[in-house]
C-alpha cells in the first residue's frame, strides 16, 4: 500500500480509497414534467412546467437545466461562482453542447467529461480526486439529459412517432449538480470515501433499444471490483445503486453477479427503475446522464443525510454508442464508475 | 498560498503549480499521409500508407490511430498495459466513439474527456493532477482526430466536394499518446510544472469555417491567466504554443494579447500553422485534437528533450461547436487548457 499526499492507492487495485473526509456539500436537481409526475416528483428542487424550459430548442432547454441546477447547488452550498475552482461537466449530446452552452456564463475553469450516462459518477469522481489531491477547496460537477434532445441525437426525431420496444428506456429530462469540498460544513449531504473508475466492457451487444443489457457487464465489473478492492460483501451496503440499467439490465446484472457468487438482489436499486412508476409507460425504465444525477441529488443523498442509509455504492452506467457507431453496425460498449457514499450521521 | 498533499494552489488563482516533479515518461504519434508529407513527416513514429489504416470506416480508422499510439507510448515507457492506473481520452466525434472503440481492449480504467481540439491539454492536465495528488504511479492520455471522420461529423461528407474558404482549417489525421509519472526514468521527455485549466470564452462568433478566430479569445485568456498566476512574461518562455488557431486565429491572438500589453509574437508557435507547409493547400492551417497531440509528441517534446527549448507553455485550443449547435445558429465558444513544460536537461 502506498500513501502519498493524502490519498491511498494499492498497486494492482483499481479503486481509490479516500482517507481524508470529502463532502458533498450541496446538490440540486432540476427535472422535467414526466419526472415531476413520478415517485420523486416532490423531492426535486425544480420541476419545469414545460420541457422547453422557456427556450426555442431542446438543446437550449437542456443547457438551461444545467445552468439552473449548478446555480442552485452553488447557492445552497453558501458559495459564489468564483469560489468553485474547477467544474466537471458533460452530457449526452454530440460534442457535449448542453454543457458548453449552459456553463459558459459561470466563468469557472471547466474540465469537460464524457462517460455517456455514467457521467454523474465520472464527474463526481474527478471532482473528488482534485479535492483529495489538495488542488482545490471547492469543486462542482453537473450533468444533464433531455428526452427530446436525446431521441433526436440517438434514435428518431419525436415527430417521427416511432414505436418503442419494451426493452427500451426513456431518457430522463433533468440535471443534477453537486458541490464537493474537503471542508466540513453544516449542510454536508454525505461523504465520498472510495472511487472505482470503470473500464470499457464490450460483450458485443448491438441493440440500442436494449441498453440495459449492454451496460450490465460494466456495472457488474465495477461493483465486483469495488467490493474486491475494499474487501466488502453486498451486506456491507444499505444500497448498491446503478444508474439506468432498467428492468432488463437489472436481471442481467443479478445473473452476472451470481456467477461471481455474489447476490446483490436484496440491496440493489436502479435509478432508472425508481424514477418512473409503472403507470408512466416508460417501458424498461429511465435512462440518461440526468437519471442517476437527479436521483442522487433528490433521493439518495436525502436518505444518507437523514441517516436512513449509512453506506451506499453509487454506480452510474453509460452506453458508449453514437448514431454513427450504431449505423455502422458497431456493438454498444458500456462503462460504469463507482462512488462510495457514507452518511455524515454515524 | 495553501499547500496540501503536495500540490499548491492559491485562492483566487486559476492555475495549479506542481511542485513535485511530474514527468512525461514517453509518448507516441501516429499520423496520416498528408501529415507525413508535411514538415514533421520524419518525426512521427508511424505514418499510415492509407488514411483508412486498414479499416472499413473512417471512424474505425481513427480508433486504430488511438490504439496504435497508446500501445506504442506504453511500450516506449517500458511498461505493460496493467501498469497504467488511469487512462484519460477523448476525441472530436459525437459521443467520443473514436476513444470508446479504440481503447476497450486495453482494459485500463478510463476517464473520458471532452474539450474539442483542446483535449490533449485537458487530458494531460487530468493525468498530471491524478499523479500529483498521489493517486497513481502511472497514468496515460490519448486523443485523436481524422480529417474524413471530422468533415462528416462537423461539415460535409467528403463526397460532396465542397469548397473550403481560406479561413478554414484542415483537420489533422493523427493521434498522440503520453505516459505520465512522478517516477524519474532514463527516458523522460519533459517535466510538467504548471497547469491552467481554461474557461469557456464566447465572443459570439458563428463561422465554423473560421474556428481560429472563435478560439483565439480562449487562448488569450488562458495564456494571460497563466502568466499572471505564475508572474511570468513572454520572454520567460522559449515557446508559447497554441493548438490550432491557424493564421487567422494567430493574428487575433496577437491583437488580444497586445490589448493586455503583452507581445507574444516573438515566442509564439501554432501547431496548426507548423504541421503543413504552404504547398499542402491546408488554407489557415491544421486543426483537430490530433494536431496539437502529434506535434507535442513528435516535435515539441523532442525540442525539450534535447534541451533546445527549456520552458514551453503548451495551450491546445478547442472550438465547442457541434453540427446541431451550428445548424441552430449558435455561436462557437472556445476553450484552451495550458500546460507548462520544462526540459529535463537544465
Amino acid at each position: 500500500m502506498e500513501k502519498e499526499h493524502g490519498a491511498i492507492f494499492e498497486q494492482g487495485k483499481q479503486s481509490i480509497k479516500i482517507p481524508i473526509p470529502i463532502y458533498i456539500r450541496a446538490s440540486a436537481s432540476v427535472a422535467g414534467t414526466k419526472e415531476g409526475e413520478g415517485p420523486f416528483g416532490d423531492l426535486f428542487d425544480v420541476v419545469g412546467i414545460d420541457d422547453k424550459f422557456g427556450c426555442d430548442t431542446w438543446e437550449e432547454a437542456e443547457s438551461t437545466l444545467q445552468k439552473e441546477a449548478l446555480q442552485m447547488a452553488i447557492g445552497k452550498a453558501g458559495l459564489k461562482n468564483e469560489d468553485i475552482r474547477f467544474l466537471f461537466a458533460g452530457d449526452l449530446l454530440g460534442q457535449s453542447i448542453a454543457s458548453s452552452f449552459g456553463l459558459g456564463g459561470f466563468h469557472i475553469p471547466l474540465m469537460g467529461m464524457y462517460g455517456a450516462c455514467s457521467t454523474c459518477g465520472l464527474s463526481l469522481s474527478a471532482a473528488t480526486i482534485v479535492i483529495a489531491g489538495g488542488m482545490a477547496r471547492y469543486t462542482a460537477c453537473v450533468t444533464s439529459s433531455h428526452f427530446a434532445s436525446a431521441e433526436k441525437e440517438f434514435r428518431f426525431p419525436l415527430a417521427y412517432g416511432n414505436q418503442r420496444p419494451l426493452s427500451s428506456t426513456w431518457t430522463v429530462t433533468g440535471s443534477g449538480a453537486f458541490v464537493v469540498s474537503s471542508e466540513k460544513s453544516d449542510c454536508d449531504r454525505a461523504m465520498i470515501t472510495g472511487l472505482t473508475i470503470g473500464k470499457i466492457m464490450d460483450f458485443g451487444l448491438k441493440d440500442s433499444m436494449n441498453m440495459g443489457a449492454c451496460m450490465a457487464p460494466a456495472a457488474a465489473d465495477t461493483i465486483y471490483t469495488h467490493m474486491m478492492d475494499f474487501g466488502t460483501t453486498p451486506e456491507d451496503y444499505d444500497k448498491i445503486i446503478t444508474g439506468d440499467l432498467g428492468y432488463v439490465g437489472q436481471k442481467a446484472l443479478f445473473d452476472m453477479m451470481r456467477e461471481k457468487n455474489l447476490d446483490i438482489s436484496k440491496v440493489h436499486m436502479d435509478c432508472g427503475i425508481e424514477i418512473y412508476d409503472s403507470s408512466q409507460d416508460a417501458h424498461a425504465g429511465g435512462s440518461g446522464c440526468g437519471c442517476s444525477a437527479v436521483t442522487l441529488s433528490a433521493y439518495i443523498l436525502k436518505q444518507l443525510e437523514e441517516g436512513i442509509w449509512k453506506r451506499v455504492l453509487f454506480v452510474p452506467t453509460g452506453a458508449l454508442l453514437s448514431k454513427t457507431s450504431f449505423n455502422e453496425g458497431q456493438s454498444i460498449p458500456g462503462i460504469a464508475h463507482g462512488v462510495e457514499l457514507i452518511s455524515c450521521k454515524q
